[in-house]
């Protein structure tokens, strides 16, 4: 019987192992799994610190002991520690007791996800600084929250996570400043758009700094942080959340030998196979295929890492399976606001080599005259000449954000933004205005990339 | 100067009045409108009657006088009642003293509209029973639940319409019986998820009577009706709505030899010319080209009419416009339940002579441990062998129906469901699960239709 050796029990090491015992041929499939938890969502964590998910373990998808059950043998608090592609076998330590052993694999899958960013800055490992990527990280804070009853939190960085971390610490009625180096929230955002998150932010309560550069953090004689220095002075904190974004963990391939990319994560082919051999890769690890730019991506993301396990599942029992890639779409919310994005931003594509131009409207999620529309505006990037829609980006209240899924099919299918206006999109008043914000737009950028 | 004759003031006629004021060349544009108002939300009547639109003047988007300001000739109580093609001019008939002109044209849009089907039934005269498609129906019905507060309401027909009329009814505290012929509701829908609809409607207090025919209807001394005749019995009744679906208004140019394709709507090319030099025709008296069944179709629906009005618009003012046609897409709400569907049914691809393979899936809105998750089923039909996805049906809680637009730009696209099942759609624990029920619909159809 072949031997699926899995380094990694989270979203993308699991669904491949799941997949993997599913083929017509038995497989043993073995999982290591550094911490004592499997397929948890780490993107649900800021609502559980935000008090809208009430138990951790409602986070665990599936417990190692459900995976035991469907014959994946998983090895909780085992950390593989090095890769030999010749021998095709991994050293693995135990973590209980530091014994290392060495485990053969006929396929092994590199899953080992990504880590937060976390600058080696004057404090930074004082008590109450975190990062916010695994349950006990949210543990953490929700304990801190409710024991030590702080008033104030720092943010560092605006992006996804930290606008999450942003609206779970409002919840909790906690003061919140965030700092952020770049003049705009959401670097995935246009600065026009992102303009409007950042208005939002504020007008929620937050203290948005942006262009605030972090050099470091005061520490108190009790070891807990009590202010984090900025090049604009100091800012009082109690808690702080480090969200600087996540770096792909390439290093245990990197050392054996196994090409990573330009991105810094693994580099992949179309079917999540390395470089070297009967060796894959997939989540946030792993490198993608940006379908608009056509260059390797590295985004982490749940459903990315769900799709490349299955795809790596199925390639290692027989069924050639392809990941065609991704085109960067995100959804987030603050509070009321919903944000989405999808394909190229303006800066982007040009980074990207296109001839870009974006059309920016404003429109409302339902008819003008039905109640609770709420307000949305939307941008979308097109080549010029062509008009291919090469991204869109929504910010608005309640039934905007989804509305990207729609721009996200056209983007994947290479639609122009002129076949994009006439589009039949669902129409009924509670649920859109007769011409839905999406169309409007197209019909503006179409006039403007001819 | 051109003169741009256009017969009817709502979303065909009015939209495409206002975009031939935009042309280069000056043209002259004259509308007549039979009844006094223009530009008025037909499909927001219902929700005016349920009370959830305050003024019925809030379901006029433009007014006579504000599209006079806007340069066009708007001649209101006016109704065209001959089309003369040779000589390029319609007879008008002016229905405040009932007068006949004779106009001409250069170029002429027939949009005319839809009527409710009102079959030819014992008592269907009498006081209490109407369509729900004008101004005036609105109120008439709004003012007989004020002044005469009946308590049993009859809806015939549980289509569209009809079944928003069952919301508007039970918003406003009246008891509901829903009549229908058919042995499902919404024959748009394939019987599996009609069942869903009728489960949700029953739920939400109405009694909803399937395979029920009208025979017609008992008519009290004062001329009011009282009862619906139907052949499983009499169902009281104090106020009936006639839900039954419109036809097309095409008398008007058939009585001028212009061209009516087989659904009894004026036949159209992709520009929305007729058969008749320099005659258009768009909205809900005109045909369009179902991209999916590739045949012709009558399809009342506010945003083909506005934006087949703007196709013609444009052609009249010397830009090459084409409408690309429809596919049939569409969404609804009853009480808390959304319904959206696009492209074919099983039933309809079929018919259309396609091999298709439909396949169903329960899902939920939100990440299983976020809070206020809806429910909602899927269903995909797609060809067997090639996988191209031909239509989309979900039924569910909140934030269920609009996600029928990624599935209707997947269809416009002619996607396979195999492609579907690896987008790159929004996700984030508020909005979808990691993986979104309409990927999880397309891998269960991948599998069924290989």
């Amino acid at each position: 019987m072949r031997r699926f050796v899995v380094i990694g029990g989270d979203a993308a090491g699991m669904s491949a192992a799941a997949q993997a015992t599913r083929g017509a041929e038995p497989v043993e499939v073995v999982v290591f799994e550094r911490s004592q938890y499997t397929s948890y969502a780490a993107c649900g964590l800021p609502y559980f610190v935000g008090g809208l998910v009430e138990r951790s373990e409602q986070l665990v998808a599936r417990s190692p002991e459900q995976h035991r059950a469907n014959g994946i043998d998983v090895r909780t608090c085992h950390e593989v520690i090095a890769i030999d592609t010749e021998a095709g076998r991994v050293a693995v330590r135990r973590l209980a007791d530091g014994a290392v052993v060495d485990e053969p694999y006929d396929d092994l899958l590199i899953a080992t996800g990504a880590t937060p960013v976390r600058p080696p800055l004057p404090g930074i490992d004082a008590t109450g600084i975190s990062g916010i990527q695994t349950i006990p990280d949210a543990l953490a804070l929700d304990e801190i929250i409710r024991v030590r009853r702080p008033r104030h939190a720092v943010v560092v960085g605006a992006g996804y996570i930290g606008l999450e971390m942003v609206e779970a610490f409002l919840l909790r009625g906690l003061a919140v400043t965030v700092v952020e180096k770049l003049p705009q929230p959401m670097s995935t955002l246009d600065p026009d758009m992102a303009a409007k998150v950042a208005d939002s932010i504020r007008a929620q309560g937050a203290d948005l700094r942006l262009g605030t550069g972090v050099e470091g953090f005061e520490v108190g004689d009790d070891g807990w942080v009590r202010a984090v220095a900025t090049d604009a002075g100091p800012v009082p904190a109690e808690i702080v959340v480090m969200g600087l974004g996540v770096r792909a963990n390439s290093r245990l391939a990197s050392d054996a030998g196994i090409a990573v990319g330009p991105s810094g994560a693994i580099a992949t082919d179309a079917r999540m196979a390395t470089s070297a051999d009967h060796v894959w890769a997939a989540g946030d690890c792993a490198e993608s295929f940006h379908r608009v730019s056509r260059r390797p991506v590295s985004i982490a993301l749940g459903t990315h890492a769900n799709k490349q396990g299955r795809v790596v599942g199925l390639n290692v029992t027989g069924t050639h399976a392809r990941f065609p890639g991704v085109i960067g779409t995100a959804i987030t919310k603050v509070g009321p606001l919903e944000i989405g994005r999808t394909g190229l931003s303006e800066r982007e594509a040009a980074a990207a080599g296109f001839d870009a131009v974006g059309a920016v409207i404003e429109g409302t999620s339902r008819a003008h005259y039905y109640p609770d529309a709420s307000a949305m505006t939307v941008k979308l990037i097109a080549e010029r000449g062509t008009g291919r829609l090469l991204g869109a980006q929504i910010v608005g209240g309640a039934e905007a954000g989804k509305r990207i899924d729609a721009l996200a099919v056209a983007v994947w299918s290479e639609m122009t933004v002129d076949d994009l206006a006439q589009l039949d999109l669902a129409y009924a008043p509670p649920f859109s205005p007769v011409w839905d914000p999406t169309l409007i737009a197209a019909r503006k950028t179409a006039e403007r990339s001819r």
